[in-house]
């Protein structure tokens, strides 16, 4: 339901922030309302765009006054209804873009909270540094919002979540004041680490305005894509490749053989690399400061895997172009499984070591219910994360799947946990999530996070209702 | 001041964990009271050892009960004054050691809070994996303290801290509820990241009774033993390495001729390895799974920072005695410090950018209290933390380093502060630094970390004092 706003809160608002500062049209109200993949909707009385952390703080401070609800957004990219209002005022970050400062000796920048993914990579490569944090929607995700999510993507294997990739915050906090915890220190022991805190806190504590993040040296990678007999020989493999190569093993996607089709059949531009009967496909990624040895790494591993039997065949992209074909693929995986149909998406983690019996049991687990059910399984298996896709069978009779959305979601969620996995590895909770992980999770931590969000944020005005309900 | 504690409740307690789990004995009350280094003298009436996770649930519930404070105390190798005990009960966790489990294709393990380092890293060998943190006191530091303060190390610069190593925590709860967060997961986006919390929260907000940590693939190092001119020759070259030999980079120590000295006087099998008038070493370690080409990035690396100036001379070790000797150079410059004489000693880190500036900025400072102040600065320049030791001048006529010793350390935490440092790198709070830090900390970060530990001890039984006073 919608805040009705005090007319006093309003005029100090637009006051604050001038006429590009905020606006009440229908049309910018309902975008602000609506995610991307629009599975759900939104609404908000106001949009507000500070520029600068002044304003922010201002603005945070009269929502307090005021009693006044607020969500901040920024890409609006999100998967689980963090980032999307629901009645709140909407806080959008993305006036506040600025590249502060970069230090190429301390191997570290600090950017604001509205800056996109792409904007900082950009800014650590013209630094002549990696920034690795890279996924999907880059474009338009921003650092902001990537923290507050805890963003994961396709270099976590190597170089962690976003939250690894912190050095530093800027936050105004629910009652108006700014810590200042921009800081380019890679120790600091000087207390509970409150930049942890904030990442992955979804907005409920606090109105991440800056970060200084860690920057990497630059590597060249070499890209195979390779054929395995099962998720067995997968999880084998990664472990023979990271004990060859250490953890130069950049990035370790699989891909199912059904995905390969799907995308082949979707996307003009996309073409099998390596055709076969077999059921899994690796995308894997070896990346060095000198390419040549990284390919010669990645190609001494591949032969030491086709020995072992883990690899039935095996291509190391010879261009970038090549490699680029390979990712094509992966990255379009998500957008021609919505041609292909309904589907029930689950963003699952369990040990790397369980992914084959996880695999295994889940689907069958699926079929108790769903008999017909088939299935997309693919992702980020270095980081024992998959993407796991419930599907109708091609050609089934009827689509059910709606159906039985309840019942399939409750086996899948169940399994992940008799594995000792996690209902959102990446991705969040944010109201999609939060009543089912106040089931799932052990009872003592739902109750230090309810805790913790009365403690910093008593009036419940900071995205109140994501992550717990308090 | 010592607490007196109810009859009724020491009563509960040695019913609760048997003869073995309990002493009043007053030689073990003094052991656990006195820290190693000796520079300050706590106590305790009564020290406990709970044998597993259920009888430490049970303790602390008992503590809440009857309003006991507690100490949780691992290997007693603190430098902050957090883990010896000044009056509350001392728990220590020290048979707490088992270790749990072992996932090699999950690259993890798991292992209770009382098993030291050198366990943990052995366990890791055994598994045909790395477990990577590294420190002077790894034989006697345990696990769980090591989380407790976010131990730092030798290898920060390539695999993190103390908090980066840990996938998952099994917590008592100031309640006495456990939480089980152990867990394999890579990715786990589920709400507040609690591990996070509790790691470097030195014991004020939980018992941490074990943890999962990640492991890492093997490597071979090669060694290098460098000659700089300059601080800032010093940082340039930690630039030119990384760019050149990426993230291989696994550790990169600086030490001064100084000290060099000292530990050639005072530790026989001591020798400089290339003396030289030139102020600065650097012990500087490459790996790679492959050691010989570990060695050819080192020498390459090397070969062209001469060329550019930034090295005067350099040996790479030959064989593991060799490497060992280099590092048996740096490992005793605390000890030999020592003896050398009074010092004070200060654990701060800067942007690794700022280190030159810093060190001419923070020695002038010092100067301008005690003209005739001598330094020994070494440590860990890859990550911006230096040990920072003022020590008397040798043959200084009266040692005057005592007098000045609050004057001293301020003008030290100003110049800190005004290079966007901390006067906390890696050793943490305690009771220590912490009304140093309630003065220099952004006042909003104290106070969120008020707030925090109130809502998560609101009886203040565990480890008050510590960290922050509430």
């Amino acid at each position: 339901m919608t805040q009705m706003l005090p007319s006093a809160f309003l005029a100090a608002v637009k006051d604050l922030l001038g006429p590009k500062g905020w606006s009440e049209a229908p049309e910018t109200l309902l975008a602000a309302s609506t995610p991307w993949r629009g599975t759900y909707q939104g609404n908000t009385p106001l949009i507000v765009r500070p520029a600068s952390t002044t304003e922010a703080a201002a603005l945070v401070k009269l929502c307090g006054q005021y009693g006044v609800a607020m969500t901040p957004q920024g890409g609006n990219t999100g998967l689980i209804d963090g980032g999307t209002p629901h009645g709140e005022v909407c806080v959008s970050m993305t006036r506040m873009n600025a590249l502060r400062e970069t230090d190429t000796f301390n191997n570290s920048l600090t950017i604001e909270a509205g800056a996109t993914l792409v904007a900082a990579q950009q800014a650590a490569e013209a630094a002549g540094r990696l920034f690795p944090l890279s996924l999907g929607s880059e474009g338009t995700a921003t650092i902001g919002g990537l923290i507050s999510t805890n963003a994961g993507g396709v270099a976590v294997l190597r170089y962690g979540m976003m939250r690894d990739l912190i050095l530093g915050l800027e936050v105004v906090l629910p009652s108006g004041e700014v810590w200042d915890g921009l800081s380019g220190l890679r120790k600091n022991n000087t207390g509970y680490d409150l930049k942890h805190l904030f990442a992955g806190a979804e907005g409920t504590l606090g109105l991440i305005t800056a970060a200084t993040l860690k920057l990497f040296p630059q590597v060249s990678s070499a890209t195979a894509w390779v054929i395995c007999a099962s998720a067995d020989d997968v999880v084998k493999l990664l472990s023979l490749v990271r004990g060859r190569v250490g953890d130069s093993v950049t990035s370790f996607e699989i891909i199912p053989a059904n995905a390969v089709d799907m995308v082949v059949a979707d996307i003009p531009t996309a073409r099998d690399p390596m055709p076969s009967n077999a059921p899994w496909r690796v995308l894997m990624e070896v990346s060095q400061t000198d390419g040549a040895y990284a390919r010669t790494l990645l190609e001494s591993a591949l032969a030491a895997a086709m020995e072992e039997g883990l690899v039935q065949d095996a291509a190391i992209a010879t261009s970038e172009a090549q490699a680029k074909a390979f990712w094509h693929i992966r990255e379009t995986i998500p957008l021609s499984k919505r041609a292909y149909g309904a589907a029930l998406n689950q963003d699952i983690s369990v040990p790397v070591s369980r992914i084959p019996v996880f695999i295994e049991a889940c689907n069958a687990a699926v079929r108790t219910v769903l008999p017909t059910a088939d299935f997309v399984i693919f992702g980020h298996v270095g980081d024992g994360n998959l993407h796991y896709s419930v599907v109708e069978a091609q050609g089934a009779a009827a689509p059910q799947l709606k159906d039985h959305e309840g019942a399939i979601t409750r086996v899948i969620y169940d399994t992940v946990m008799a594995h000792g996995g996690s209902i959102s590895a990446e991705h969040g909770v944010g109201r999609l999530k939060r009543d089912e992980l106040a089931r799932l999770r052990p009872p003592a931590a739902t109750q230090a996070m309810r805790a913790i969000k009365r403690a910093l944020d008593p009036q419940g005005i900071m995205n109140p209702g994501r992550v717990v309900s308090v």
